[in-house]
């Protein structure tokens, strides 16, 4: 494996900021030797990630109360799928922080879905949507979701649209999330809705009380896990507020992936997307939020415990062995992110009558 | 087709209240022809239906409140069945009246079910559940679909606990909730957990504020389809404060139900469970609370619409043609019969990590 030409794609793939944080983290790496106290580790990791923001931005869907009251109920609502049983609660069922518990969501007909299952937790500050990139946005992934043979299956847009309409209840909530549009129960509007309810469901964790300043908000091992997750060399990729999915990266970088799990089958990840040679295995960095309640792990959900996760992407992203310890750490730091989920999520929307 | 000898098996088959009850309501479709004021309905109604009662009777399986948060979970919780897909909400989610809105409801592995999915909302009171009653209660319900092929699809009872015990979130609940047990994580225990949890769902509707005596709770409209509905003969078998579940009866007296409906395969009903010839084509009589929430209709839901489900049961089970206007003004009265269903019942809890 030529790792030096992999760097050097990565260098090539992705953004200023990356590369700005690739370096900050190893001049970080450097500096931590010397084992500073929990001042300095609490102002390396706010300059690194930062707490969640108090909302999150929607430049392009503007967030009102009835859009999403209307994103709520559709976000819970199977009868616009072609079997009657696909709605986005079913692989993101809330009380299991946004994600199923399958090695592979799983669609209509029983469909297998390409790739494990992400949580829609904070999920729409990202790049981009799904481990590929191949959804621009989250509003952009509902939209798709319905026409997507192994999610919904519905065999086109107007399919959904003509079920919305036939539901009076569906007709007056897309007027009041849409006012002053003439035609407002549409799939584009579908989208925006389950976009802006998706665009809410944030949850703040120990680790933001943390990065604002509360110094005990995380345990001792806790703060050792972080030192570690910084000096391994994990925010390299996974920064930000939400501990990735801000650029794409190769998986596999030193050893490949395949060598360490069940799974059997390659993945070519964002290659698919693009065509491009250099997309090869080439995936969105997953974020970490709620990392530690959303098993199984990567792309194909063949790793159970996030302690084999740890000791995996260190090996085959970093070339590293963590001994037990530090990957106990670090295991013990990412629990810092399991959030507290709003009680305002964990309500269930009544549905529309059928007619 | 012998309606006689239909209806001797009939009285033979019923209980005593049943046969009262027969009785009760031809005398009041006789006395109702002379149309009397809305007191006279009510009391009528009141011998008849009566409002549901302020909580469910549960004397095989005392409820508490520990008993209730653990029941919710384990009837949120899917990975306790084969595929990781089955939990009790999936074919009974709450802000869809607690059915699946299927034809017929859906397993593990896309299993197609025998039959239609009945609500669970107010659905214990009944003198047994499924469509023909092969289950002696919610519990035995609850448990039974563990193992159910085409529900949970588990091999074995133990199975379900060695994953349950493999949480410590679920060992903490079921301790609490089943105190000074040496081993409470047990199927058992899971029946009993989810029945007491059912058990609370109950959803009181304007009928039930007429039945205790606000004769403005339904409009004129829905007070004429309750006398429709007395003097038609429905309440013969539709009585009690759940408008059914109370007796058995052969489903197409007068004329067979594949008459009417799309359906193809006929099905024996309760001859399945006790293999007496007298048992063909014989159904629990269902529910009617929130039956005009809860389509598509009958045992194989090969009917989508409440107005048309009216007409066929009137020509099947009573030998008559109920006009446009009689149909209608029932479906009105059935639709005061959809319930509130309380805030508490709606949310969604969050379930113990993997462990």
């Amino acid at each position: 494996m030529n790792t030096t030409r992999d760097i050097k794609a990565w260098f090539g793939k992705n953004s200023i900021l990356g590369i700005a944080t690739f370096l900050a983290t190893l001049l970080y790496a450097t500096v931590l030797s010397a084992a500073g106290p929990d001042e300095e580790l609490m102002n390396k990791a706010k300059s690194l990630f930062g707490p969640l923001p108090a909302s999150m931005p929607s430049p392009d869907n503007p967030i009102t109360p009835e859009k999403v009251k209307l994103g709520k109920v559709l976000f819970w609502e199977p009868r616009i799928s072609v079997d009657g049983t696909v709605s986005c609660v079913k692989c993101h069922p809330l009380g299991l922080y946004a994600v199923d518990g399958l090695r592979k969501a799983m669609g209509n007909h029983c469909k297998e879905n390409p790739r494990n299952d992400p949580t829609i937790f904070n999920a729409a500050a990202q790049i981009s949507e799904h481990w590929i990139g191949n959804r621009t946005s989250v509003e952009d992934q509902a939209k798709q979701a319905l026409v997507g043979p192994p999610s919904y299956g519905m065999p086109n847009y107007e399919s959904v649209e003509k079920i919305l309409k036939g539901m009076t209840g569906y007709v007056t909530m897309f007027k009041q999330a849409f006012p002053g549009e003439n035609n407002p129960v549409t799939v584009d509007n579908f989208a925006k809705a389950v976009g802006a309810f998706e665009r809410t469901l944030m949850t703040p964790s120990a680790f933001d009380d943390f990065m604002k300043g509360n110094a005990t908000a995380l345990t001792d091992q806790q703060k050792r896990g972080l030192k570690s997750f910084v000096s391994a060399g994990c925010a390299t990729c996974h920064f930000s507020p939400y501990l990735g999915g801000q650029m794409y990266q190769k998986f596999g970088l030193f050893e490949p992936y395949e060598k360490y799990t069940k799974s059997q089958q390659v993945d070519e990840g964002r290659f698919v997307v693009t065509k491009s040679p250099s997309d090869k295995y080439v995936f969105k960095v997953p974020i970490l939020r709620n990392v530690a309640e959303t098993p199984p792990y990567f792309h194909d959900g063949s790793v159970d415990k996030l302690e084999d996760a740890v000791i995996i992407m260190d090996k085959i992203q970093l070339g590293a062995d963590l001994t037990k310890e530090k990957s106990g750490e670090i295991v013990a730091f990412l629990k810092s992110l399991t959030g507290t989920i709003p009680e305002a999520m964990l309500t269930v929307p009544i549905l529309p009558s059928a007619d």
